[in-house]
Parts: C-alpha cells; sequence; structure tokens
C-alpha cells in the first residue's frame, strides 16, 4: 500500500491526483494490473471526471450544494458537517483504474479527484495496485 | 467466495457489517490484497461512512430521501420502491477495501455499511478477495 | 484490457451490457476472479441496477433529472451538459462483478448497465479480468 498527502484549502474543493497516482504506479514499476485509489475520510471522496474545463468541477460543486445543502435544520449531526458525510458516500470512498504497460488507462476527458467536502485539511490517499 | 447474511429491520437502514468483513478477511487467511464487498440486490448497496455518531447515518438516510422521495406520483414502476433503486444506484453495489497484514485498512472513523432501502428483509452479502 | 462498443440512442439512457460482459468473461477462459467494467467517458457511467422491469431504469432517469436538471441558469460550462458530468460522478465510473467457475456472479434481479448521459453517441467500455 502507498499513502499519498493532499492538502486542500476550500470547504469543497476537487483536488487533481491523476499525476500523482500515474507516478506511484510508474515507481512501483508494474506493468499491468489495478490501482485502487481510497479515501480513508468519511467527508470526501474520490471520483473521476473532465480535467479540461475546471468549469466542470465547479458546477458539479455547486448542483450537489443545492440538494445536499450545508444547512439543512434537520440535520441531527452536531459538527455541521452532515452535507459533507453525505457528499462522501454519493461521490465513493474509491474509484479503480486499469494499469497497462505501466500507464493509466483513462478516457482523453478523464482525471482523478480527491473530492474535499469539509476542508481545509491535511488529508490521506491509499493507493492499492494489484498485478494481473 | 463467502456469502454473509444481513438481517434487517427497517424499511431504510444502515447496518454496520465492519466486523463480519474483518472476521471473514482474518478466517481465509490471507496477508495482504483486497477484499471487494458487494450487495447482490438491487434495493439496496454498500457504503463506507462514519461509525462513531450514529446521527450520521440518520441524516444521510433524512437528506437522500427528501430529493429520492418514497411517493413521486411521476414513478411507473408499480412496486412502490423506486425510490430503494435510485438510492442502490447511488450508493452503489460494491465498494473495495484493502487488506494489510491479514486487516482491513479503514480510516479512524470509517464503517462498512449495508444499506438497506427496502426492508426489514433477509440480505445477503457476497466476498470476494484478491490477494496482491 | 478489453473494450467493448456501446451505441447509444438517446441523450440519457441505461443500456443493458450484462451479455457482452459474460460473453467476453467466457472468452477469456477464466475460472475465479473479479472484472472491473470501467467507462472511459465523463457524461456517463456505469451503474448495476434492475434487469426486468424496465420502468425501473425510466424512474431513475426521471427522478435524477428532477434533481440534477438540464437547464439550471447557475451551469457556468458552455457545453450545456453539467448535468451529464454531475450524473457521471454519482453513478461512478465503473462496477466491479465477481467471476466464479467462468460466470458472473449477480443477483436474481441485477443487471450491468452502460448509463448515458449525454447521447446519442458511440461509447466505449473498458473490461479489466483479475484471476484469483
Amino acid at each position: 500500500m502507498i499513502a499519498l498527502k493532499v492538502k486542500t484549502q476550500y470547504r469543497s474543493e476537487f483536488v487533481d491526483i491523476t499525476g500523482d497516482v500515474a507516478k506511484a504506479v510508474r515507481k512501483i514499476g508494474i506493468s499491468d494490473g489495478i490501482v485502487l485509489i481510497y479515501c480513508p475520510h468519511t467527508t470526501a471522496g474520490i471520483t473521476i471526471n473532465e480535467n479540461a474545463d475546471p468549469s466542470v468541477l465547479t458546477d458539479i460543486n455547486l448542483k450537489t450544494s443545492k440538494f445536499i445543502d450545508h444547512n439543512d435544520p434537520d440535520y441531527r449531526h452536531g459538527e455541521g458537517n452532515s452535507d459533507s458525510h453525505i457528499k462522501s458516500s454519493f461521490f465513493g470512498a474509491s474509484e479503480t483504474v486499469i494499469i497497462e504497460r505501466g500507464k493509466l488507462v483513462l478516457g482523453t476527458w478523464q482525471g482523478i479527484f480527491f473530492a474535499e467536502f469539509d476542508g481545509p485539511r491535511n488529508r490521506e490517499i491509499f493507493l492499492k495496485i494489484i498485478p494481473g
């Protein structure tokens, strides 16, 4: 297992970690298999989406925060981050990506993102490579 | 493949299965790899979230049921559980967790949950361990 | 890695790819393991849900389009498909299914679907089989 560090700057933010994951895979030197990109936090997640126009990520954040809003008076959890926990489950704790000839197999417009929903914080990501 | 049984008690409920998954992994005796936790039902799912304050799970359930409500008059499916199917796709059919030295690698506050959306029912969970 | 082709006919559509995935797994001739079903597009995804009554898929599409609507005036991305990107992250880029004795292990009512959110288009799906 490999642990990567991510420092987030805003409450809600998508941090492009594609380069870090690709580098870690290259370093391990495996040719073919899969890599699990895992988030060990319950107010964040991992997602794959467009890495070209940043307004896509802005829109994902904006829209999600409309139906999973920060301040619903019905929330019972006392830390004020129920929305972050809900988003964490919806975006998901991990993504799995194919490795071929030592490289990540991603679509043309795909990037891998650490999805922060309760930052700014110092966060970790776990990578696990399975050859095959 | 290992099959576990889960008995749910409410229509919508998050059942902590972390201990059962950890026990099954220990029993197999594998040191390193990944475990796929898979839900074979279409009105339930698997999710990872906070296992400390139960109000987090209450809030996830409450909020999700606001924008994916039970009784939308536009639903066409005749069984009255369209909301359960929609939630199933959003929470997802599986999660994958890293195994290291025979133990699940989870974040401090993370638990693995069977997410019931159309209970109470007798349910199954499939586990598949891949060494690596 | 195996690449499958999918041709979608509508803007939003769930295409049942269970048979194609099962056939590819049979062709590889692997007995036990897992198969990753991966979508390399950022306005589509992979989901597992009911394959019996098609009104379930209609309801998933209808409901999701209510809270992730096509024409929110706050969207900033200029291509008019922000809703498609958001749905892509929510349904997820992949699913993983267990293989036992050469066959996919699915629940009674489960099918694997390519989830199109910005069609009609010619799309690809990547499969990666990990024995174990």
